[in-house]
């Protein structure tokens, strides 16, 4: 008998219909002899309503209210997931964050965990109960309730899989898997069976979608394995474990993308100790979020920095670079917001030393320019205009061999 | 400097726009030297979307899960008030009932408020804070979150007021107050500046929609003063206090009327003792509340038993009463959905005797037949044909000198 903790996105219990479908599959997975812990969402696009609502009631929402107000979201899903499991026979009790033991530090809107408690869920499985527990919330050691952020959700089915000593968390969305490429824009891209953590990081973090990088970070440091699947087909999705250091790794397992950054490029910068501190302590000072880096320096002792952030933060960003740029005596500082990141992302890459020259021949061959480089031992990332990035990716996707037959 | 509750139900604080005059209020309250507890409904229609979803969701619903998910209506209506009292530059914070230290015990859906421990509203506003309190809800002893039922969002005010010792406790709502009839059946209805709680219990009992019985119980057994006003044009309403001995009180004060009932006649019952236990018992048994009950002694050893019950429950209370017909030897069971109440209510009627004599003169000389007769110290009530029952309301109205000049 195993216990699996499964989490259902907000497509997944997006109106009566998809409930059903879910308490359906709880039930047939129950049937297998196994515990089963849920884990909800919002419905759909209700937490948008709500955050609509409280724009037009007031032009100010502290982060205690807006933590109050999102988490009636959950709330409504986990009532009606478990009254729908009822309906199919399947005895269960619905718990808040807080009632399932959630403990969080005060940062609301963004809170981080602290520590786990879930003895109430522990005698409803003790019980014979399948305990639904409200995603994406937790109650604060000042005792007030607070979200966890983005992909806050996933968190809390991570953190109940590591504390409950779950055999697998399973993450149920509206997509069949992790796959080598954007289906969107690689028609040939194929669901992936297994990725390890290592391989998973990189892929959340350089523009795949299906989960947050601290979801991942969390399963892998508490050594959850996870097992992300459509809640439409029910089909099995793709496993995300330990790296296995008897088995032969893929050389290269994913070509991820992402348009939504934009660069800076701080030029004519003195080639001295402290600069790059200077500007990045400023970045940070104002809550900005730096990605790829990338410094050259330069035969005449001046050098220019090169960095992207979201665009979303590209205006914050250039206002910090221009309040430094006197003190650490930049010549210009300027942006462009039209470059995009084909990624290659692979645990085989390593011990591969021909993949770099394929990816930088690949983009050559197809006139397709280098604007940045970064890497990490599993990684290639490279920045280009952004209108080249949809056929970077299909060409990398064929030339490493990722296409399906 | 005085401390007062303020209860805003589902109409007050329907949507945006209604919220920020909610704000608005408060502020104007606070800024006349006044400490301020809010408590709030869920909006408008919002709790009725949320039964329709769960219906939908599942067949059968477990009232720990209705619970659940009904409370999810306050908790979004105090955190858009709280965020609308900082956009007036009001600090607020909100909390659920189970953080306003509202105990209940465990029967889910219709739970009873055992305990109050307000520590943190206390120290709110010790902290110069309005607290903005979830009505309707609770915490049960077995840390389930709980309802209290119809009205419950009053018994949330009056209870948060009473131990709080509150000056007073003010019910808005989407009318004026409390008046000496329907306005919608008595053009020229006045509102009462003033009923006793006595009066008021009646009033509640015999059809008036403006409080329900059980805060104004509750009001009167902790001596918490009520004050019944609108939402809509901030004008001050009906007050609900004790009796003042000294003060002459009104005859009549108001005419209520209640078309929701039907009647059931159990005939030709013999005229021993325990027949009446034995029926209103098994009536009990199924959980059927009786109003109105007239029993006319016969000279021939059989009795004819007639009662009212809510048109909703008729059908389980005649399978009840033919349960019984053959045990208590009663000749028929007979029932009328055709039927409608009037009653006078006034503290000063028990030491007026023409009271009763005027209000039949009234009905006999409109040709309105009287079916049934019931009073108390402070009321008389007839059962007649429910077409006629609005036509009475106004005699009666108009024969009691209640009319608006």
């Amino acid at each position: 008998m195993a216990l699996i903790v499964q989490k259902f996105g907000g497509t997944s219990v997006g109106d009566a219909e998809r409930i059903r479908a879910v308490a359906n599959h709880v039930a047939r997975t129950r049937a297998g002899g196994n515990e089963v812990v849920v884990v909800v969402s919002a419905m759909g696009k209700f937490t948008d309503d709500l955050v609509h609502l409280a724009e037009d009631v007031s032009p100010s929402r502290t982060a205690r209210e807006m933590d109050m107000l999102l988490t009636a979201g959950e709330r409504i899903s986990m009532a009606l997931v478990s009254m729908a499991l009822g309906a199919v026979g399947v005895e269960s009790a619905s718990f808040t964050g807080s009632q399932a033991g959630i403990i969080t530090d005060t940062s609301h809107t963004r809170a981080k965990i602290l520590e786990m408690r879930p003895d109430r869920i522990r005698e409803a499985l003790d019980d014979g109960l399948v305990p639904v527990v409200a995603g994406f919330q937790g109650v604060s050691t000042e005792r007030d309730i607070t979200t966890l952020g983005r992909g806050g959700s996933d968190v809390t089915a991570v953190a109940l899989a590591a504390a409950l000593k779950a055999d697998v968390c399973e993450i149920y969305t509206d997509v069949a898997g992790v796959f080598s490429a954007d289906p969107r824009v690689v028609s040939k891209a194929r669901r992936l069976d297994k990725v390890s953590f290592d391989e998973m990081m990189e892929i959340a973090a350089t523009g795949g979608r299906v989960l947050m990088l601290r979801s991942v970070e969390f399963a892998r440091r508490h050594h959850v394995p996870l097992h992300v699947r459509s809640s439409f087909t029910w089909e099995p999705g793709t496993w995300i474990v330990e790296e296995d250091p008897t088995m032969e790794e893929a050389i290269v397992s994913a070509i991820t993308d992402d348009t939504s950054e934009a660069k800076i490029t701080v030029a004519g910068v003195p080639d001295r100790p402290g600069v790059a501190a200077t500007l990045f302590r400023e970045l940070a000072n104002h809550g900005i979020n730096v990605d790829m880096i990338v410094q050259n320096t330069s035969a005449h002792n001046v050098t220019d920095i090169s960095f992207t952030v979201a665009k979303t933060e590209l205006d914050a960003a250039i206002v910090a670079c221009e309040k430094v740029q006197k003190d650490i005596g930049a010549a210009t500082v300027t942006s462009d917001d039209n470059i995009g990141r084909v990624t290659i992302v692979g645990a085989g890459m390593k011990s591969s030393p021909g993949v770099t020259a394929l990816m930088f021949e690949t983009l050559y061959n197809n006139d397709i320019n280098i604007e940045m480089i970064s890497t990490s031992s599993i990684r290639i990332s490279c920045v280009l205009r952004a209108d080249r990035v949809a056929d970077a990716v299909r060409h990398l996707h064929h030339a490493f061999g990722l296409d399906a037959e």
